[in-house]
Parts: structure tokens; sequence; C-alpha cells
């Protein structure tokens, strides 16, 4: 036998119990047909408007993954060899030749880990390489993915519908025009992709840019933004045109998860101080506090479901943010709190039926301390699944067995791929699934759950509760004055 | 097959792997029929002093029971139409057949979690229903549970008998005056129902109601309180009394584990201050954690058996707190830290071998970090099984995985089920034992310990270890002053 | 069959699952005769330096170890009844077969616990004993280890060969003059002991005695510490004296990993406070935070390989500190924190490929949230084996389920023993084999990594990594400064 032959084994990630691996397979093959739905990501919808070819293959994989080359990184791959573009344009490597085979040979680094379960998925299932990549092979793979990408199937609008996805959310500034999502819809071409409200940027008041931010926002709403009050009708405004144009949900990134309501006089008084560009970062703390607070509120009146993903402390490594950017691997997790943080938030909306808030996690210890049982007791509340780096085998492992218990499986989000490698999809939901079953599977062999009742949960978790969770299962009702506001944008 | 019969395996919650299920299997055996020890519980001591027939099955099982509730609750349903009682008695649900089938026809949320396990085997093997609870089979189910409730099998005093119980420890206030623990005593009935003396009340000196709380004790104990050292005086006449009347341990539930000895002056000051409706939130912590001392002094003299449960916030949703009261599903836990904070009590009382310490936690990351590396070398502590959000299939394999390498088997406490739901205890005590038994059985399956000791630990872990740790092995000693004092209470 | 027969099965330790239990003992059978790498541990050098016969089982395995004697205090068997010595020479049990037997009589607690394994399989296969422990066998198991131990075949360096050692650290003060060191290599035997350079204590200078420290260090180095300046210069001096005598790596104990770079007049400032003996804990805290900064710009330059454990709260039982003085199994963990404290340290040399950082914790819960995060970005990081308490089948389970995804398999340091045990050197060894056979098992049952990639990993994790990452693969270059520092100390 070929030792590079590349294999994906039928019952890869499953338990190696007899028992409960023929459980996880007939409860796997209920469910790895169904469509994806993809309620939360970062899929570029250029990609979908304009529908060209994907350039060539380590553009398309290497170039643009922060998981790839900061593992190489990690073991003394300079970026530069990889070719991360520099912010100021610095000569980097740019024979994608040449940097896939510095890849290929650096392969074995991701044996175990998520990337490389993902990577072969991807290579094996959607490129159909049967060769498995290393320093040997590279070349070979390159040439028979970067054929494939001439091909008409393998744009991306075929990709989508081969992939099968339901429906698509992107993740959008909170003054994006949406011009890609408008191309999609007046394309004629069928596929759901909607937008997702993330007004972060504009919450952190003493961050060096905010008043860009702030002057982006007042041109997309149409509306100068001279003070508080202006700037939360701004912010409605955008909330309404985002869901004219298909969305579901907002989305949140903070380090903390404070939450705070202010006295509108003092939510007056800070923004007048970011205004004049006095705020400090203790004002941008209280600030983006209340500001979790209006979002949530106007989500009980507005129906966008809200998401909040605390704890990355981002850029930690200066050096490569000055030199590369955002988003190069050195965003790094720190201990996170919730159960007093989100308190104000929770007392004030977590009781009203029209709120749906999602919360995410990158410190594990929260799982079973602090998650399961505010999910277990808001009806606000629900657990998305486990996040960037926690979205792996025993990731997802630990997050239903840390949560099940004392939140059950209802108070569960459903499964979200949050990537922005747009031919990962499959792959990443594939794993879910997987392992979904799995855990399930184990349940029914231990006689903790009947089988009957695994097969419902099953879809559940692969399908259902995604869909109902964000309520994409409804038909979208959209605000007169959103219309309104989406043709004036 | 009746897709509606409710069956319970005979394996249920053992490794599926055939060598590991069947040691498990036989470890079980050996402990399934041992009395259970209940030496930590909330069940309500008029239940068994009075011994009336149970009124009907929502009454029992549903309506007092917030892990019930709170699930419901967290999906939607209000706690009105589960016949949750309000504060200021408004009206709620009061069909206790409409409430049944509400419970019923969200039966499926309990998949997976403890309590649904808890329910399955109490309904079969107490009830002896063979029927799953759905929303199909509500009123069946009902009607026949409604039925055994007016036999006389099914009074408290002879479910405590058929469900074996060796000795079973309520929970009380320090004013409690214990009548219903006389009852029994003076009933000529032979169940052992003890006390457990649990001071919190008196001790959070900036509460709302506290003066009450003195109020109480002064009474209980037939002495004004006009200064600190009245209190101490109080307080141990309390744990005399509620030693005569067979008590073999305190309780005590802060937020934080936090310890530290003030000058008597200092106590004194804050106590005079307390009495004096002064005092603040920090004086309460530095209050509470002196107590906490005194009550380790206290044990050390009197040899009551001390309990620490640190980690919960109270009543976190401020609204259901309001309207419904304590205890209402809306406890949180906290990230918790014992390293530091217990450092005082147990520099001064952690080496004295008359004191028994038995900690428990919510926060799961303490056990490897802080629980078991203090169990494994001061002589005093003892870890307490997994308590409330953890009291489950995996969270006891966790606390088992965590905490044996470094303090040992024999630094744990053994099982105790925590519970006020009466008819609840049989199945709790059944699914730690199963869970022990396949933790052993694993080690066993490793050879990582021999068969004979695993089956010498099984019992340990069943029965002798409780019973040793709470000195309920020991013929209780009543000091004469306790009894005069029980006689004038 | 004789119940008190000691048997090591052959299998121990590895997945019941009879496909998973193949492959790992496939793969363990590929490295359990690999040399041991010791990069880490606490070994006395005279032992090796005297080559002395050891002289009774009591003083070699029971006295010296704070495994085990912690956790027969734990169980209220004194300090003293185990002959451990106590500071101001007060008498404590003297006759090592009453100790041993005592020893033995407990000898069940260790049921479970690493310390049980290891004992087990250090009397089976280092002293061919076949009796398991207990009351009962206790004299017959130690008349057979007296014995042993008087043949020259149990001396020290007969052991170190038989063990397969390739090469052994030791942890040494800043001002040890390396004697033992120097008598080992020039006595002709040839195994090599290398020192490790260990200053934590001319680091801590609010701390009493730390002047006495300072003092040795002048005098080690040949050098008058007037200032700063002159302290950083002796610290080099050290430095290379100790890359002399062999030393591959630094070590560094804190609680907290707290590290900033301070201004040269601010850390001069606080140094000539320390040498009048005015510094506080807050200066202390500063001081060891820049120094830690030192040591990686010394490492860049050097090439010393830096290790950092933080996270133990050392003598928590001032008691027994008092009597029994340090490492007495009362050093406790704390939560840990690396993400916020490690960033300055980071960002000045974390992207320098000359330096190698290897990071240890006794917090489980930074594994999947801070260090596989931070070792999956940085260049210089490696993530040492799980450590202390985590040394342990368990614990070695969770370290390679919550590193490896994010971090992969190449970023960890390969396994130490950290042991002052010599005679458990070999099983501490086998059981990390184990469990990483036993691991990468697992994921080639799941069909996540090849069979062919796993038998590479297994040799890795039990050889390799650690070689390359502490530079033991490379021959040492002794700088000529030192060469005559050497001489000169």
């Amino acid at each position: 036998m070929d030792s590079d032959a590349l294999v994906l084994h039928e019952d890869r990630f499953f338990d190696p119990d007899p028992a409960v691996r023929a459980i996880a397979r007939a409860l796997y093959e209920r469910t790895r047909d169904l469509p994806l739905v993809c309620p939360h990501g970062h899929v570029d919808p250029a990609l979908l408007a304009n529908n060209d070819f994907f350039p060539e293959p380590t553009t398309l994989i290497v170039v643009p993954d922060h998981y790839i080359f900061r593992m190489l990184y990690s073991q003394g791959v300079p970026m530069e060899s990889m070719g991360v573009p520099t912010r100021d344009g610095s000569a980097v490597e740019s024979d994608p030749r040449k940097i896939w085979q510095t890849f290929a040979d650096h392969y074995h680094l991701f044996r175990g880990t998520p990337t490389g379960a993902w990577l072969n998925q991807e290579l094996y299932e959607v490129f159909g390489v049967r060769t498995r990549l290393n320093g040997r092979t590279a070349m070979r793979v390159y040439d028979q993915i970067a054929e494939r990408l001439q091909s008409d199937e393998f744009r991306p609008r075929a990709l989508f519908d081969r992939f099968n996805i339901e429906v698509l959310s992107t993740t959008d500034a909170a003054a994006d025009p949406l011009e890609h999502h408008r191309t999609i819809r007046e394309s004629g071409w069928k596929g759901r992709v909607i937008p997702t409200f993330r007004p972060d940027a504009v919450f952190r008041i003493a961050q060096p840019g905010w008043d860009g931010h702030i002057a982006a926002l007042a041109s997309a709403s149409g509306m100068a933004i001279g003070d508080y009050a202006a700037f939360v009708d701004a912010l409605q405004d955008r909330r309404d045109f985002f869901r004219s144009m298909g969305a579901a949900a907002t989305d949140h990134g903070v380090v903390e998860p404070y939450t705070e309501r202010l006295a509108d006089d003092e939510a007056q008084r800070l923004f007048a101080r970011a205004l004049a560009g006095e705020a400090t970062a203790a004002d941008q703390r209280r600030f983006e506090a209340h500001m979790l607070m209006e979002m949530a509120r106007m989500s009980t009146e507005d129906g966008l479901v809200m998401q909040l993903h605390p704890g990355a402390l981002r850029d930690h490594n200066t050096g490569v943010f000055e030199r590369f950017g955002l988003d190069k691997g050195a965003d790094i997790p720190v201990a996170t709190e919730y159960t007093r943080n989100l308190r104000p938030l929770l007392n004030e909306y977590g009781n009203d039926p029209r709120l749906t808030l999602i919360l995410f996690t990158l410190d594990e210890s929260t799982y079973a301390r602090e998650l399961a049982p505010l999910a277990g007791h808001y009806p606000a509340l629900r657990l998305g699944p486990p996040w960037w780096f926690h979205d792996s085998a025993q990731g997802m492992k630990r997050f239903r067995e840390q949560t099940t218990e004392t939140a059950g499986l209802y108070n569960t989000a459903g499964f979200n791929d949050d990537t922005r490698a747009f031919c990962s999809i499959p792959a990443r939901h594939d794993l879910s699934r997987r392992m979904d079953a799995d855990f399930l599977a184990g349940l029914v062999a231990r006689h903790v759950i009947e089988a009957e009742d695994a097969h419902e949960l099953a879809r559940a978790l692969a399908y259902d509760l995604a869909r109902k969770t964000y309520r994409l299962d409804q038909p979208a009702e959209v605000p007169e004055s959103a219309a309104m506001a989406g043709v004036g944008a």
C-alpha cells in the first residue's frame, strides 16, 4: 500500500469501543447529509458576490489562515516565508509554490489538531486529493488543486450549492454598506447569505481610530452623530438596515463581559468625552458595558439574536501586530467571569422571552461553573458551541460533558463554523456532527438516554437548534422604516 | 415493544467496555444494598415527625424541586404555570394535574441530566411506574403515583425504612427549636434523624433581617445577646443543644471561604456596629471570616464535624427572587479561592486531630489545583463529594479523576445526597455507587489497583467513609450542660 | 495464588479497550528501552560524586520523600513517627524498621496514586521485590531491600548505568560551587550529570536571609556586589561557570509569572533598598519580574534554556514549616495567570529564535486557555510536561487532551521526572511513556493520526523532544571566560 495514500476513515473520531462506535455511526448517518446551517462566520461576502475563480491553492488555503501560519511560526518559520503580507508593504515571499512547499514540509505539526483534520478532509472531499500532504508530495498536491480551481464547479457559488449550505451568515461592521449582500440578492442566485451586525468598533471609545468608525457610521446612516442620542439612533437605523438585508443576529466581542446600565446623562457625558478625544480606558469599559445593555434592549424590540464573544486578548504579540496587523494568530485567551459581569444585563433582560442571548467562551473552566447554571435558568440564554481554540474534537467533548448535565442539550445553540476559510466549512460541520453523534452514542451505550431519543437529539444538535436559536426558521419580517433605510443607504 | 415502556437498564452508567463493565457490575453488587448514610441534606424533619400521607404527585415531586422548574423556566415556561408559590400570594396555577401535564410535556429537557436519571429511577423503583413519562402518558403516570401515595407503605417513615436509611441529617438554623426531631425521638419510631447546626444567618451582620435572627437565637438559648461575648456563649449553648439532639456536624455557607482571626475587641466592635444597624458588607466579610475560625475552635472542643460550602452567589435573578423568594434555581457559582483564604484557619486548627473540616466546591478547577493538595496534607481536612451542579455522573467522574491521584481516596468523605426531595434519596445514592464502582473498575481494568482492593474501596466510598468522617459510627456523647439546655429550650 | 504477590501487569495504565490497548502496547514497545533523558530534577549530586552504598530502605525511600509522608500525615500520622528530622533537632523516631512498619501499615493510602505506582514499580524492578507491601509483609520486604543495598550493583553509579540514564540534570543555587559535579567529571566515570542554574534566592530581595545569599553569590563569583550592575555581572559570571560545567538550562520558581522590564535606575534603586534591608514585598514582586526579563535576555546571549515554574505557595502550613522546614508536603498551588503576566517578556524575547522558554503550571485550567495558545504562537515557547501534582496518569492524560489540539505535540518539551528520589526515576519515565503511548493509541484508534506517524511521535515524546528542547543533542560550547571562571571558583 502506498504510504503516501490519503485515506479518510469512515469511523474517524468515533469511540473505538465497538458498541459505542456502532451507535455513533448510526446517529451520524442521520445527520451527515442534512443541510449546513452557518449562523456565525467570517467568510468574505465578496467571494459569493463576485463568484470569481479562486486564484491558486496557496492564496486560497495557506496565506489567509492564521490557524496554519501561527503553527509554523511557533516552530520558527518566519511569517514572511508564508507570504503573510506586511502592513508597510515590505516584501514577503510571493512564489505560491515555494510557500506551499514550506507548508507541506511542516505538515506534521498538525498531527492531532483540528486544523489537520479539517485540511485532510478539505483536500480529500472538496479537491479529490488522494495523496497525503508532505514535503515529497507537495507539488503533486498543489498541481492537482490548482487544476481543479480552474473549473466552474470550483467557483464559490457552485461550492456553496455543493456544500449544501442552507444559510451563511457573514460578520459585518456597523457602517458596512452590505453592497456584496445586495449584489448577491440582486443576482438571481438563490444562495442565502445574510449579514451579522457587529458594532464593536464604535463602542471602543478610547481606541485610536474610533472617530473614523463614528464618521463611517454617520455616513452609512445618513445621520449626524453629535451626541449620544444620535449615536443610539444611528445604531438602531443600522440594525434596521441589517434586518432588511436578512440579518438574524448581532455579535459582540469584548475582553470582559462586563455589563452595567448607565444613567442617560452619564452615557451622554462619556460619549461627549470620546468625541473630544478624551475618553480613557476606564470610560470605555463602562461605555461598552452600557452599550451591551442597549444592544440587549434593542434586541428585545427588533428580534435580532444577540451573540457575546468575550475573553480574547487581541494582538498579544506587539511586534507581530505592528508588522502584520490584526488576526495573525496572536490572540490569547484570558480567564473570564460571567456570573457577576452579566448579572445587570440578565436581571434587566434575561427573563424577557423576546431576547435570545448566545454566550461563547474561551475559558472552559466556566462551562460547568457559570455558563451551564446560567443557561439552565435564564429563559433568554443559550450556550454557543465550543469556540475557536475549543472548536476541536476534545474541545467539543469537554463542552458536552461539562454543560449537558446542568444546562441540558436544549439550552445549546447548535453548531457554527466561525470560519473565514470557505472551503473548510463542510469539514468543520462534519467534525461537529461526528463528535455530537459520538457523545450521544456514549449516553446510549451507558443507558443514560434511549436510542430513539438520541436520534432526535442528533438531528437537533446538527441542524434544528441552530435554525431555531438564530430564528432562521422564521420568515424575515422587514420593518418598513428599515426597508426605507436600506434604500437610502 | 412498547416505545413508552420505562426500563432501567441493570448496567446503566457503567463504561460500555465489556471488561470494565463486568468489574463495575461486580463492585456495584457489593454496595448496592448497603444502608444509606445521609450525613448532609435538606429533608424537612416535619415529614418524618408527622408521618402524614404525601398529598399527590405534583406537590411531592414538581413544585418543591428547583432542579425541575428551573429547567422548564430556562425554556420559557413561566414558574407560575409550575405552581411555584409567590411571595405576595398572587395566584399561580393550582391544578396539580395541569402542572403535571406541563412537566411531562417538557420531560425531554432532562435527557442526559442527573435530574432525569433520578426521576426515572424514583418513578420506577419507588412508585413502580413502568411507563416513560411524556406528554401522552402524563395522566396515566400521575394516576398511578397518586394511588400509591394513598397507601400506608408510602408514608414517610415506611419509605425511610424501605429505603434502608441508616441515618438522615437535616439542616437547621441556629435558633431552630428542633421540635420535629424531638417528636421523632419521642415517637418510639427507631429511624435515626439528626439535626445539623447551620448558623449562617446570624453571621451575616449586614443583611436585612439579621436582628430578627439574633432575637431568635437569644430566645432559643434563653440568653440576652447584648455583646459579642454573649453571642459566642449563645452559639456554644445551641451547639450543645444540637449535640444533645444527636447532631454530628455543623454546616456553613459563604460566598468566599475567607478566614481571619480578629482580635476580641475588634470582633466586639463589629458586633456592636451590627447591633446598632451600622454594619457594612466589608464588616460582614471580616466577621464571617472570624466566625469560621470560632466554629473551628468550638469543633475542636465539642467534636462537631465542620462542613464548608462556599461559592454560590445566591438569588442571581433579582426579579425571580422578589416574586418567588429563595431557592428558585437562580443560585449561580463563582470562581472560588481556597489556598489563601483557608490558610489562617488551617494554620490554627488544620493540624488538630480533634477537628474534621469537610470542604465542598462549585468550582471544579480547584479540585486538582487546591483541594486535593490541601486534603493530601492537612490532617483535619476531607473532601466532600461533588456538590449540587456537580452531583452527576460526569461530575462524579471528574471529581474522582481530579482528586484521587493527589489526595488519595481516603481523604474523601463518602457520598451525601444533599437533597430536599425525600423520594429521590435512593436514586441519588445509587448513581453515586454506580459511578464509584465504574471509576474503581477503570483502575482495575487498567491494572492500577488490585481487584480485591477495589472491593474494599467500593464499600468505603459507599458506606464506611461517610460514617467515619461524620463520626456516625461513634455513640453520641451528650454533654450534661447540653442536655440541660435541651430541656430548657 | 498468593494474595500478597506483587505483580506488575505488562499492560498497566493502558486503555482497556482491546483495539486501543494493542496499539498502545506496540507504541510503548518502541520507547520502553530508549535511554532516559532527565533534563530537570532534584537528585543530590553528592550521591553520584561519592557513590556510597545507600544506607537502608527507610532512609532511602521514606524519610526524604514528601509525597509519602504528607499522605500519612494527612491521615493523622505524626511526621515525627516517620522520622522526618526537626529543625531544632528535637527527637523523632529513629528506628528505621519501626518507621518502615508505619509506612507499610498505611500503604493502602496510595491506592490509585502515582506514588503508589512508582513505589510498586521501584520495589519490583529495582529491588526485585515480589511481595505486595502491607503491614504483614513490611519486615520481609524491608530485609530484602536492605540486603540488596549492600551489593555493588546497588550503588548509585551502577544504578545510573542500569537505569540507562543518558543525562541527569540537578538543580543548584546560583552560588553553588558545583564541587560534586566537578568530582564526577574528574572521576573518570562516564555518567553525564549536569547542573541547572536556579537563582531564585538572590531575586527574593524582601526575604529574610537574602543578604546571606548575596554574600554567597559574591564569594562564589569572586566579585563584590555593591550595586545592581555588579549583581548582574555576578549572575552572568555564574551562568558562564554553570555552562562550563555542562549546564543546559536555568530554572525559576515564582508564585506569579509576572514580568516587567524596569528602567536601569529603578532596578538599581530597588537593589540598593534591598542592600539596606528595606525592600518590601511589592519591591520584590517588581524586582523578580525584572530579573525574569534579565534571565531571558542572558539566555538569548548564552543559550541556556529558561524554565519557569510558577504557582506554588510554599510552606502553607506555618507550624509544619517552623518545626520541619522546607519541602514537607505543604506547598499548595494557586490560580495562575500567564497571558497578561508574560506579555512583556514574550514581546521582548518571545520572537527571538535564540531563546527557548519552557513553561510549567500547577493550574490545569491554563492548559487550553492560555498555555497552548501561547505555545502555538511564540517561537521561543515550549510547554513543559505535567508538573508535580499533575505528574500522574490522569494528569498526563489531561495535559495531552487539553494542549495538543491547539499547541500541537511538537511544542511540548518531552518528559522530565523532577524528582529527588533517584531510585524512582525509571518508574516515572515508564509511566510517562505508557501514558503517551496510550494517548497516541487513542488517536490512532479514532483514526485521527496514522499508525506510522504515531510511532515517530511516541519516540519524540519519550526521547527526542527532551534532547532537542534542552539542546542536549548539541555539543556543549564552553565560553573561554566561563572556563576561567570555573577554574577560579
